[in-house]
């Protein structure tokens, strides 16, 4: 086992770190954040920093850099308080991270790497057409974090669009079975296999593999 | 496609809504968070909502609910201000999923689930023997958030231990070598098959997949 420690990452290349550290935090979410200015320019950028915050009110968190790529998202966000959140699948995963290359505000990410918009009534947001599982939120918060100035946006889910292939009685989405991706460190993209879902967990009591 | 509105959603059985929004965010991390408090009782909890926040200075955020299982890792961060963040692989993801039940605040889960205790110098918390990419932080923020009252915990980065196999002469940890599995909605585990690597976005430039 290799052991690094604080000196050994701050000595680091920052390309080479930034490489690293973002690898430790596991698996992340492929999601296309779907958002429009003001004046109905669309944007969509690919984010790996979202996470749950909630069930009960439906709340979901992202983290932003404010000198990165997404800024015009945050900026739309600040404007029309709508976006929408859409899973990436492997069909679109390579358009899905072109969306990460630094275009001008007043150019449309989804035309430039050829994605849809698509519409619902009352949401100001687009989606993208070729996703499988995709929801609009409207923003609750948006927060400075005083440790490193990235910024948290955390908004309450709306409007949910899923392939009904995906949709399990008991509530769970096969996301799996919808082919959504996942992302390690910067740039690497996965599909997955279930290994299974467990029972819930109670002390002095084996799991059960669900069927 | 299934179209889901707010009420919908406010409707569900409450069980039924957990697993829907906690499938929402797309594949999430799974970690296991080694904690002791100041009488040397050590606790271990698996968590699904660690984030990547910044590579320099090193930060990982994570999502703790106030009622929630981990309420013992949480006062142990705010006794100590150290904890471990420990992979989970394939070998042990059934004993990670059980340190999610409720066990007494003085009873250990490595014991309780058959994970051993390893330790690092100048590191109080207990690292995770079995994972094989763990990493030591030293807190730095807890807040609560307003919009539901979940505890957001921000840490830094001290120590890294991992799997020479896993690692990668431009800085990425190929998480995917090590086994690292990832999560869906509350209780689905999942190995990964990589996609590709993706070259770094330009506009008007063709991906390229890295060797």
């Amino acid at each position: 086992m290799k052991h690094l420690t604080t000196t050994d990452i701050a000595q680091m290349e920052q390309r080479s770190r930034a490489r690293l550290i973002n690898s430790l935090s596991g698996f992340k979410s492929a999601n296309l954040i779907g958002s429009q200015d003001d004046k109905g320019c669309t944007n969509l950028s690919i984010v790996s920093s979202v996470f749950h915050l909630g069930a009960n009110p439906a709340l979901m968190g992202m983290i932003i850099r404010p000198d990165g790529v997404p800024r015009d998202t945050l900026s739309n966000i600040k404007q029309t308080g709508s976006y929408t959140i859409n899973h990436v699948s492997s069909d679109i995963y390579c358009k899905a991270h072109q969306t990460s290359a630094r275009y001008d505000a007043n150019v449309s990410e989804f035309g430039e790497v050829g994605l849809t918009e698509e519409y619902v009534e009352g949401v100001i947001a687009p989606f993208v057409q070729e996703s499988q599982l995709k929801f609009s939120l409207e923003v609750r918060e948006i927060t400075q974090l005083m440790v490193n100035n990235t910024i948290m946006v955390i908004g309450e889910i709306k409007h949910i669009i899923v392939d009904e292939l995906g949709m399990n009685p008991d509530g769970y989405i096969d996301i799996e079975a919808l082919d959504t991706v996942t992302i390690s460190g910067l740039d690497s993209y996965h599909q997955t296999k279930r290994l299974a879902r467990l029972s819930y967990a109670k002390p002095g009591k084996e799991l059960d593999k669900l069927p």
